[in-house]
């Protein structure tokens, strides 16, 4: 039983080393195995089912707003690569490049997709002709290539998964308008799903895409203190559209240029909900996300009638997503192998809860016990599953707000980067310089210019000239 | 309206032209698009919402025979492809080679996986240790990459989407039994699913797997008579097993190889299904696989009370996928419209129909045109979309009986193959000369040494030899 012996053995704690303990909680609960393919991960199938789920739900909500699915092929030729400067820029440096087919070399390599925005755009060149073709709602989910020199599990790997939408429309209005829509539909989706509370904002200039005119991203906050970006929407006004020859006839029959959007969420979304909610036994995964909502652990379980009593339960809770653990482990073991899995509560019955006609629920986040009569488990197991959902949300803000920290000189401001961590809110002047000094003090970067934003002082806070704008500022995964 | 235009031109007819007319369906249909990059499509909205169909009905059966979803990466080193003599010498001519990554050369170069074994068979090595790791049923849904100079969209590109199940089991039998369920989990999709009837049988060793000790298939009859292999299960005994030191630990203790099996299908399903269905009129879906099941088109629609009828009509089908063209086009366009796409139903209702309060089903494959009252449409559309389905089965069914056909000497075999196409049976003595002979006379293949055998004669058809299997033989795409 290899596999077990690697659950007992504890993990090393998040207050020792929160690295260490990330690394740790992907592997032991299964998500992932590295792979010898350097920097790339396979995703085990308890990591995959979350993935599934995620893009379920994403997929759900994306075509609520009007998103239809297509496939675009994963190579890039380097002459379409090379159309728009600012994006060739950004990407030339981090792609695989494909230099032979079969046993013959290719005329011109091509470089599996980093992103898709110029396969999009030299579709829509050929489909989009007049208003009425307009807009293009599209989206896809596929894997990308990203040639990364440091990686980890999720955060950042050679390849990954995720989906990217491009849509072109016929003004700058609803281009806009179709960014901030996908950007608030990923917001709803980590707060309400993952319980994963964001910060909505754009992107300085220094940290927008290559080739965009505006980045919208959520920003949330891990345990350590730590920035993700779970997500961005861009929006790239007409430029595209002229370097790819995007254009349409209006309805006064002008040849007009298109304006785009593109917007994407990836796997990472699995590592930050690892850093927002893990804890020192495991994973803890949100009810509404789990693959698995409720894992029943018979308690003496060869005792006559426990095992069916169990089934009995299970079918009981079919509203949820339920398993029973039946193999032949002790039940401390079973405990710890759940709660390491994060699965959001366990169910212990045993011969004395079945002559009582109860049983007992454990929320993972909290190991609260609950004592419930068997006759009203189904609810229960509902009301607890939406309790724990809300909780872990609740936590997860008040864990963020008591790390969002305003600073109005330099001085403290360097010190809570340093020392305290998690955001910091400062004002700057929208001076790249100012970043990139900020960068070579202490490591951290804007994360955004938030949509709420505060006026903290009038000066920025590292150069003291007038300020612009308040940003979120922190070191970032 | 730069589309429609395309769709009131006339297709290619079947008869004329059977190649012309499967491309010019493809692309009217708006299922698929050419991309910039060289044999390989870009799956428009409507082919993809099929894929998505075929996807959840598929990953659906496979869960409920255990089976679990992984991701593995989508390179494979060098190194690693070389490790099964007969598994690179299939591959290696036709894969894809990643030589830089970013701006350095790799110290090994990669391919882009053609299918994943040798990753599965890695993985496998490290994750099995004792019998209680087995069987591993793992699946991935993913693109391939095989570099193949004549491409067509759906039947060969050099990127497809499909999935690749790969498992290890204890004990020989195990995985014969595996490899025969997953064989009969497709022959079952494709014949209740895409009303497909399907031959299964096993291949010769000719035509097997590179690196599979056999091969499982089914074949299905196109429209102008070839064969379409339309799903493969391998079973691979403990070959890759002993290539990989994939081993564990018996309940002797003693170390064991383990026994895998491997089984795919592919976007090839959406070309079978327009080559099994398909008329002069484009495209026809099966009820059941259909993405838009039925068309409400209304007649005269600026009439007061049409539209708002139409859109009562669709809230009384709400089990049912269904839309309403609204669009300013007249009656006839959206009916040829509506028949390329394939959607299985178009209801006409118009002011006559209102103040009748009934409404025309018009079936996609025979044209019928059903009254039915507006009391009575829910059930009435049900019902004809389940006839509708079943007599697709039947008629594809009685297509490919009338197509098949019976030779016990050679010239006769020639010329039906020549003349008449269509599955060919006859007996073959096991040579594989043979096989070679009949592809250079006749340009056609071994389909399969069917599960249902029947002994037409007792001497191979090319030979003269004494027979040892009865074989469907005939061209294929």
């Amino acid at each position: 039983m290899a596999n077990d012996k690697k659950l007992v053995e504890a993990i090393t704690s998040m207050n020792d080393d929160f690295a260490q303990w990330y690394t740790d909680v992907v592997v032991k609960a299964e998500l992932i195995d590295y792979s010898s393919v350097k920097g790339c991960m396979i995703l085990k199938p308890a990591g995959y089912a979350i993935w599934e789920n995620i893009q379920a739900e994403l997929d759900r909500r994306f075509k609520e707003t009007g998103v239809e699915n297509v496939y675009m092929p994963m190579f890039i030729p380097e002459s379409l690569l090379q159309k728009e400067k600012d994006h060739i820029e950004g990407f030339a440096p981090e792609v695989a490049w494909v230099t032979h087919g079969g046993l013959n070399p290719l005329q011109e390599r091509m470089c599996v997709r980093p992103t898709s925005e110029t396969l999009f755009c030299d579709f829509y060149a050929n489909e989009v002709q007049s208003y009425r073709d307009l807009p293009k709602l599209y989206n896809q989910w596929c894997s990308v290539v990203r040639w990364e020199k440091e990686t980890r599990p999720f955060l950042r790997s050679r390849e990954f998964l995720w989906q990217e939408g491009h849509t072109a429309h016929a003004t700058a209005k609803e281009a806009e308008e179709r960014t901030q829509l996908m950007l608030n539909v990923y917001a709803a989706f980590c707060e309400e799903v993952l319980a994963m509370p964001v910060v909505k904002g754009r992107k300085t200039d220094k940290e927008k895409f290559a080739g965009a005119e505006a980045t919208y991203t959520i920003e949330a906050l891990m345990h350590d203190g730590k920035a993700l970006q779970s997500g961005t929407s861009h929006n790239f006004g007409d430029g595209f559209a002229k370097a790819f020859g995007i254009q349409y006839t209006d309805k006064e029959n002008k040849q007009q240029y298109v304006h785009q959007t593109s917007w994407g969420m990836t796997t990472r979304l699995i590592g930050a909900m690892i850093m927002v909610h893990g804890d020192d036994s495991g994973l803890v995964l949100p009810p509404r996300i789990a693959p698995t909502q409720v894992m029943i652990v018979p308690i003496m379980q060869k005792k006559e009638g426990v095992l069916e009593k169990a089934d009995e339960l299970k079918a009981m809770l079919s509203d949820y997503k339920v398993k029973v653990d039946k193999s032949d482990k002790n039940p401390g073991f079973k405990f710890a192998e759940q709660e390491m899995r994060g699965i959001p509560l366990r169910i212990e019955i045993g011969p004395k809860d079945i002559e009582a006609n109860q049983c007992v629920i454990v929320r993972r986040d909290t190991r609260e016990k609950i004592v419930v009569s068997l006759d009203d488990v189904a609810a229960k197991v509902g009301e607890v599953l939406e309790t724990m959902q809300n909780d872990m949300f609740e936590r997860a803000k008040a864990h963020r707000e008591e790390n969002t920290r305003v600073a109005t000189d330099y001085e403290s401001f360097k010190d809570i980067i340093t020392n305290k961590q998690g955001f910091v809110k400062a004002m700057w002047c929208g001076d790249v310089e100012c970043e990139n000094k900020i960068k070579e003090d202490v490591s951290a970067t804007s994360r955004c210019m938030p949509f709420e934003q505060e006026n903290l002082s009038d000066v920025c806070v590292c150069c003291g000239k007038p300020a612009k704008k308040m940003v979120y500022w922190g070191k970032a995964y």
